[in-house]
């Protein structure tokens, strides 16, 4: 057992304490409150709390990057400040993902509700701040925020994945969106959706391995589409449970057509492909 | 930027802080508590206290509806003395559901197995309170229940569903039960099965958009269906993966068969429909 | 009303209150911090401590065991340091896995980043610790573990399953493995894959009611494999959302294949079976 | 060792866990945040609310007073109704005592700084509470709450004492005040004066063991009165350090006074006493 | 009954939840933390850190301060930026209080020691760095500290009080030190010092009401000296329990002498006052 | 302000993490509760379970010995031992000095009340088990533990005093007892009491500097008692406010007698010493 010891004591040394996920979240979640205050535990009541606050959390992510710096390859401050300086355009992001998840769902009554109880809105709003992070070259740290956002919505997507405004996530569990997947505008996915690599080379780990999903295009629940290669044109219609490993035109339907006949023996399953 | 503050404060001032997602999830276990101790912090040892519990539960909701009048019409003191009076059908209910799951899982060694450590216990117990605060016309509140519950197990009912005596759902994770959804008695379902809509137009959130479950039906692993005027007979069994947005009569039994032949280059994979 | 009270007053009178999943969780955390440091809130800086954590923590377990006579045949103690002294089989046998999710995903860039916040680590790591206690006749503890997991992840892994080295799950939402499933070495799956039961009668609780998976098979996202008798041939590839119920001979790939032609209206969906 | 073991093992076989020292105090905190919103984390914002935190309130003492029915001789239910009955009284006698906090401290910037940061407020506030329910014959419960505040301020003050109205304790740290001290109003008193017994035998546990003190008695640090005799008139000035077992008229200023001469070589340090 | 309701809710709409105590109390707790890293949660590792954590504390100085306008006539940021500045100063202090203490108490092993376990330490601390906010014209935040730190020490130490270098406070429970006391270098003093008002009325609140203590005082246990125009000459010692309201020339020595002859029937008790 | 940065760099790097005080409060606190079941979370239910928890507690001991290795000579795992096994023996003290606080006191209704609400019975408890560790060898931690009892009792007890069984505090705030002090059996003291050194020179650090008192003496409220070489005789009585730097011989009673005249102009206030 001497040399359990010996590992267990080695690892222990050699472990890098930070980043803390403890302390990502925390950023994150503080981060979020001051977006939507439906999160907050610190509600705003003086107008130059506003530029305050954010100026504390730019603060915040500085000293979580000057704590880190193998992970990032510029200054911790002046990253700090480029990404503060784009939470704007972050916000206004998820503001209209909003609005396409409230206009896309009969069942929600009000924005709050979204904001208050979708896992969708709590996913995409954790990308959303985690791709800014990782725009700008920060590694690990956005990663923590979307394992955070994944395992309390069973929503996983890479903070390196590109999506377009307007983005919906409906019920969502199960989905999986992978790190070079590019997503157009007013996209919507169900729950069980998976954009995937073919490959799972090592060596493949710079090339695009992962779908392009055009504008308007909308995916049903467990439809999986996989590879680098494959686009899924504008304003098509992908299927539940759909399997896509080749590109589609756009304004393309597939989906699985249950054809039952009173006579009917068996009942052929069968993709429609329309144009 | 200074829009960008003037927005958020705005956001801030707009923000009605209740009701308090983390007041609602604390209300929702300390009933789930009292009424199954395997998770109360406070076991209870007088007699007269399980009535003392239950009153001052009834005020502790009482306090939440009066707090949040904007969510519902009736009156919160009346609303939370209704809840109440209807916990013991609850409480029966969910009873019911535990030994549903007991029998159909040659796995659970225990009843208080499947208490502590079935999130399908945890999905159904908390759709059975939301549900029956939703039939009170109060909002938001149990769709926050639903949703803590689905962040920790996976599952996603709605609390305006309509669900029968002795539900079952196995492992669950993915599973979604969308808001019209009505399930009859001795159903079954396992995990990743969507019962959802069709149709997503807000103009039709009024309509039945999810399907109808008969008696005894079991659904298998990622069986998806769909539309509100799918009626799945009783007794029937829709197998795995399958993917269905029309009704099918009693006791039909509709699956993938896989028949695999040795000299076959293909293998067809088709529903069987049998009646 | 007075039945009801009745109920919930002997319901609290028959609860035993232990494990409680709390305690048990609390357990399984330290345990993973020290073979983890990443986990650790107390790492460790003189040899000395390595030894004098691990006797501590299984005094810690013998604790729990003693106070829950009836999870278990064996002396608490005894038990406790039989678990221990395995420790080292399970260290080694979590860190070829994460090898194996390591060489296996192009998006990890460190071993760090899979440790830090990789669900299928976590749910992995908690599979072989549950498995180890489960393996000496503990109950409902080591369940309380991988659910622990499986609320965390969205991954649901029974600690009487077998499995065997270098196993990898990437993503890992809805993963499910039943009791009974043997696993081999090398062994990769992806989310949403089932390895479930075609029986669950309570008489077949004894039976081997999940699936045999040979060494260096993949399963794809979503693939359903069922029943006792079905046996995956080594080296094979099960693609995703195929259904399979049925045993595959070694290096079978077994997958959907999407033919599209401009001229066709619809596209056969086929299993292409190739030995 | 093995009685060691016996007699552990008795010791909390006989240990009724209730009250929990920490039901108590959530009790209490959440009283005093209601009726002091500076120490709330839930403000009241809807009219109503108030009478349902209020109710709230009652339910939780019930439920306290009915798992702890060794505390008390009557119904729980009842007890918790009178005491909320009293609770305007008790308030209005708090406020009363921060009026005379205010007026009579220089370095008091606002009623405000009072609440938020005297230690005597907190002391009395826990008092006025404790001595309300000690009232109703409930035991241990004020002492829990008495004793809460104690270990936060240095000011041990019996739930039994009697006290007038306009009290005020100055820094506090070291008062004590027995369990059968009765206090006129308009009294002020300062860090460490003890009011106690003279007699400490068990036998005269019913007997008034502690000092009477007078309307508009100021009692200065560190003065010790003592013995349930010993009456100080009213409009009395006790001088810091001052040790009284016996009685003293109205409008006394019993005091040292340092004499010193220029040219005297030592100070003699009298009591005067005048009439 | 009604009018209480009245009162009640009028309190919960008139309450400003600012400056929160909890907020203030953390960043005391995570100040005091990165000036003595015994009390941190988050050791420094690299050099950059220490400079990106006093910017982020500043910037939550800064938020406080603007969340709270009317606790100051300033600019939060600006005021902020002063205190910063001036830190280093205050670290100086506490540095030479430390060694004050060491030097000065026999029992103290380690300057570890003291800060870890000095109730003495942590007072001074946090009068340090409340005086310094004191100094820039905030209010009620630097009471909060200082009341923070009387809460766990039982010292209570107003933030207006002028207390030179090496300052030394041992055991300290029931230390009293008024708003307008003005104390040397080099000062000692015991448990229970009160240095106190002779007035308190609400008029004088202008004037100084505290004494002066001259460098190099000691002050032995439960001595109390009042008054603005009291001055404690330089090497002087005043002590235990003795009272005093005039000044003392410098290296006066004023005390007790308990004089005992074994012939006599009492001891008269005097102060001898030496030159 | 470069060179702060330094300091505060410097000090973070030489800061030795441990032992943090909250590990310690934790051993302090699980241990108490496991002798006392009124300040456990964690009430016992099998006998079995006694030996195991003590078990537990020796290793989280060790744990903490061998983290310290500059804290004391010996071998942690031997030492932690050793104070297990003197363990029943300091228990026994402490339940004896609860029967002392008991029939001392006509205010204690019960034993129970004792344990829970009384401050006199925490801080003894603290000492008999930090003197336990002192006693072997170990620095630090029983100070840390003192300290924990003393900020929240007020009462500063150092850990090296020795005092025989059945002691008893009342009140107790204030109350200073020294490194060197001797007390004997079935001693009481009162708040306020200072057992001190009259010499505070590091070179005297290792002499007896504290007081020693006899059988059976009594000390009421803020009497101060210095010197290594004063003996208190047995059965004497300390009266309130008694300042003593002399030896009194065994059944001494010293305290101030106030005698007032209804002529007198003036009381004087002596102390008169019988034997």
């Amino acid at each position: 057992m001497n040399s359990f010891l010996e590992k267990l004591f080695a690892a222990h040394q050699d472990c890098s304490e930070c980043p803390s996920p403890r302390a990502v979240q925390d950023f994150f979640s503080e981060l979020l409150g001051l977006l939507f205050p439906e999160f907050t535990v610190k509600k705003i009541e003086q107008k130059a709390e506003v530029e305050a606050e954010l100026d504390r959390l730019e603060q915040v992510l500085a000293s979580l990057l000057i704590r880190n710096p193998h992970l990032h390859s510029g200054e911790g401050k002046a990253l700090a400040r480029d990404f503060f300086q784009k939470l704007e355009v972050i916000f206004d992001l998820i503001n209209q993902d909003i609005d396409a998840m409230y206009s896309g769902d009969p069942a929600a009554k009000s924005r709050t509700e979204i904001i208050r109880s979708y896992p969708g809105f709590f996913a995409i709003a954790a990308y959303r701040i985690a791709h800014g992070l990782h725009g700008l070259g920060i590694q690990l740290i956005p990663r923590i925020i979307t394992e955070f956002a994944h395992s309390r919505t069973g929503i996983d997507i890479h903070p390196g994945a590109s999506i377009g405004h307007h983005f919906c996530i409906d019920h969502g569990t199960g989905v999986v969106i992978g790190e070079t997947t590019i997503i157009g505008n007013h996209v919507k996915i169900y729950q069980g959706v998976t954009l995937g690599a073919l490959s799972v080379k090592k060596e493949d780990a710079d090339s695009k391995r992962h779908p392009t999903i055009g504008d308007s295009v909308v995916i049903y629940a467990g439809a999986t589409i996989l590879g680098g290669q494959t686009h899924i044109g504008e304003n098509s219609v992908v299927g539940g449970n759909v399997w896509l490993t080749k590109s589609i035109p756009p304004k393309s339907k597939i989906y699985y057509q249950s054809r039952m006949h009173e006579e009917a023996t068996g009942v052929t399953d069968t993709y429609i492909f329309k144009k």
